[in-house]
């Protein structure tokens, strides 16, 4: 139990500072503050000493110097439980400070404001830090308040306790404090990595805010929650605009639906329905209506419970066409009024309203101890980088079809076969450990649910094919044109066994592995 | 371009800095220095200004406050392009600082150490970060070396310079800087987080240290590295003992290999071989060369390339099962000197000792501009959770075989379907979109090779099956026992559906999807 004497205010954010001040009133707080805190907490009708009149030192260089001196800092790092730590405070007339509620200049909302360099670099706080961190180490003697959202809990400790706090209460803040700097700093050395476009620094800090803890994880015995990375970059973000709260499998089939969708050529109008991570459904259309139908007809089964996004508008015709099937997330750049409407009659439906931007940052994927940073797959084919590798040359419609199935392809897990015609996916083999294994279950849902649409059809491999069996199933199911990046010592063999059958094949020179 | 005039030395690790002095020297540079820092420079034969004498106040509090003041931050945050900056400081006799070598505390050491609480505690550095923050904030006057790395190129910028540094090199260091206190501080909350067994802390940073650039990335096309945590907290950590570099696609394949052979039941000998993310093979045995062979007849085929992980040493026998297929990755816990022999025939082969550890931590899926953050799956499902549901009862071999089924399926991505007989996957349906999908693919590879085995094996099922469809393929294959966690609205159906082909089912009440 600690009796709070001694407060050193110095605010950035003053919200709810006036809460504060009166149980200090109440508990007969001496108060210590700088500047702009000063007058604003005078201006309240409190009393409290300026800081300089404190030290002997005039707050100077535009207030870049203010706090850093011996007689706050010696206040605030004095161990109180040793004599000589007492004894050297008393020599120097140094009061002990018990009570610290410092938060810092606002450097993430400059960010987010994507302000000029002169202003990031002036909000980048060092009198705040200093403090938060020498008031954090010595948690033991003192109280530290980090932010507005622990004011709550301080009154409460200090109502509770008579003027004072408790030791688990001081210690809890000092954690609190140090995620604060650690994250403030980890701001500032992002932003400045980007400046110096530096994508593999010697630290890498990943550092996130707590958006929500979610109803559970990946399964219902795993506790999970979702951050949110504090960054001027741009990235996914949506607004819900109805709905069941997201799960955490929901978030993640909604990112790679969104990432999907957004990668394919931007003039058509495109739709992808997932499920469990994998695309079950794809297509690209001129119409938004026939779009949706097609991706949905590539394999209604897998779809019913899957999510959807698409890449344009929904309108009320569309909207009529979704709600006839059981969704968990449907995903549009812009929902129109009408369609709104419709989906409102689901009420368990989550809609989302997402950011239309690109998405060539870097993917991470930790490892337990460990992490593995790269850049993103923003591979994109065009028709120029084909090099048609067969006898037969693919028709201009084969080439836009052979173009789509390898981007969808990029999206689906290795060993991935996709097989497409009319911008539609016919076919979807992902997952397997062989590419023969890949290549028999796209050709058989094809074959089953498409036996004509097959015989004119397309497939993109992720990978080389590593002997000829693989495309040979592709031949025998009537595939006409295949893309894949070639590469394999077996290549010769793959073009022979397609000249053979007298199809076109293309190689990309583009490897598009997702595991 | 800014010469150096006056330089602030205050280090806890003093590598090389005799180097850096000779320098300074050379440039007739005025030293000012910490209580140690300032012994070591005046042993080693060079001049020094003891800080203490500089402030006209004293080092107190056992050190905690040396430098906490007006007189060294106004000199490393005074903007000298500015004159009241400039008229300030030479009012108040202070001198500019052109050049800070500060490093801190050694918090990091003390954290692998496992030191105390105190301990830990009394290094977290408060002086050093504030220094640091305020020169790199000043960067364009501010020449600030964080980290003896640093010290060869500022030695080349001298001597190119003829004693002065370039805004370059100065804004370069200041963003090294920020990344060193965002990881110093990085360290210090996910310790306090420990403590206070935060698992979802408000704000959550992961932060990591340059292990290596890898070659490329998933994809021949995408740059890559791989960064190792900085925790004292068990986890997957290994040796390489000899073989080419890991690539990007190896680390995550070999971490996903050790989690699942580590997730089995230590009493017995298990074996995986990964390819693409997914287990192929997986076996338990008494023996340890039995074990593999199991593992490998399971699919020969997709292993070929793969990864084996094992959960026990490999001797000279298993070693030279092993080198007869080829692998990418082999990694156990202990490789004897014999075998050490045997692989070295095999210069490529990558061959890694890992520490046998509980990977009981939580799992993070980055994606984008935001993350999850969850508990890791850490289910184990063991006898007496079993809950049978049909008529008939599993035999005790059956249950067996449905655990080991089980914790294998955890590791398959969903939809998973896992067929196994005497320990030994016969059939891995993996990341299909529909249950159905999976089951055939489960039961069409083990009808195929195991003809014989199937009629008396077993199944589970990462999931509930929604209708009775995946089951009866897997009853029509011949499996005998089913496990899976129950919950649909159709169990009964389901259940029925057993009951009918006289075969047992048990229900889990655990989810495993992974997606």
């Amino acid at each position: 139990m600690k009796k709070i004497k001694n407060a050193l205010i110095s605010l950035s954010d003053k919200t709810d500072i006036e809460k504060i001040l009166n149980v200090l009133n109440q508990y007969s707080v001496n108060i210590i503050s700088t500047g702009g805190t000063y007058k604003h907490i005078v201006n309240l009708g409190f009393q409290c000493e300026e800081i300089s009149n404190y030290t002997g030192f005039p707050e100077m260089l535009d207030g870049r110097v203010k706090t850093l001196h011996p007689k706050i800092h010696g206040g605030l790092l004095a161990d109180l439980d040793k004599n000589h730590h007492t004894k050297s405070i008393t020599d120097h007339n140094i009061q002990p400070i018990d009570l610290v509620i410092v938060n810092l200049y606002p450097f993430e909302k400059k960010l987010l404001e994507n302000s000029g360099f002169e202003e990031m670099i002036e909000n980048i706080d060092i009198g705040g830090p200093s403090m938060l961190r020498s008031a954090a180490k010595n948690f033991k003697h003192v109280t530290i308040l980090p932010s507005p959202k622990f004011y709550q809990k301080f009154i409460e400790e200090m109502n509770q306790n008579k003027g004072a706090t408790t030791i688990e209460f001081r210690k809890k803040m000092a954690y609190e404090t140090f995620s604060e700097t650690a994250f403030y700093d980890s701001l500032i050395s992002n932003w400045m990595a980007d400046l110096h476009e530096d994508r593999f620094p010697h630290k890498k800090i990943i550092s996130g805010k707590l958006k929500e803890k979610l109803r559970y994880g990946e399964n219902p015995h795993q506790q999970s929650a979702i951050y949110e990375v504090v960054t001027n970059k741009p990235g996914f973000k949506f607004r819900q605009l109805q709905g069941k709260e997201l799960s955490h499998n929901n978030y993640l089939d909604a990112f790679n639906a969104y990432s999907l969708v957004n990668d394919i050529d931007k003039k058509s109008k495109t739709c992808a329905i997932i499920k469990h991570n994998n695309p079950c459904g794809c297509s690209e259309d001129q119409d938004e209506t026939k779009s949706y139908l097609k991706a949905l007809k590539s394999d209604p089964i897998s779809a019913f419970g899957g999510i959807v996004a698409v890449n344009y508008s929904i309108n009320e015709k569309l909207a009529s066409e979704m709600v006839k099937t059981f969704y968990e997330v449907i995903l549009a750049p812009k929902i129109d009024d009408k369609a709104k409407q419709i989906f409102s009659s689901k009420k368990n439906l989550r809609v989302l309203e997402y950011d239309f931007i690109t998405n060539n940052d870097s993917s991470i994927t930790v490892m337990n101890n460990s992490f593995l940073l790269q850049d993103s797959n923003c591979s994109v084919t065009k028709k120029e980088d084909l090099k048609t590798v067969t006898k037969k040359q693919p028709t201009e419609d084969e080439i836009n079809n052979l173009i789509f199935a390898n981007q969808v392809c990029k999206h689906v897990k290795s060993n991935a076969i996709v097989i497409a015609n009319h911008q539609m996916t016919l076919g979807i083999g992902a997952g397997q450990t062989s590419r023969v294994g890949s290549c028999e279950l796209a050709t058989k849902h094809a074959s089953k649910y498409f036996s004509k649409e097959i015989l004119t059809s397309v497939a993109a491999s992720d990978a080389f094919f590593p002997f000829p069996d693989g495309l040979e199933i592709l031949i025998k199911a009537g595939i006409k044109s295949v893309i894949q990046p070639g590469g394999s010592v077996k290549d010769q063999e793959v073009i022979d066994a397609a000249n053979k059958a007298n199809i076109s094949m293309v190689f990309t020179n583009l490897r598009n592995f997702k595991h």
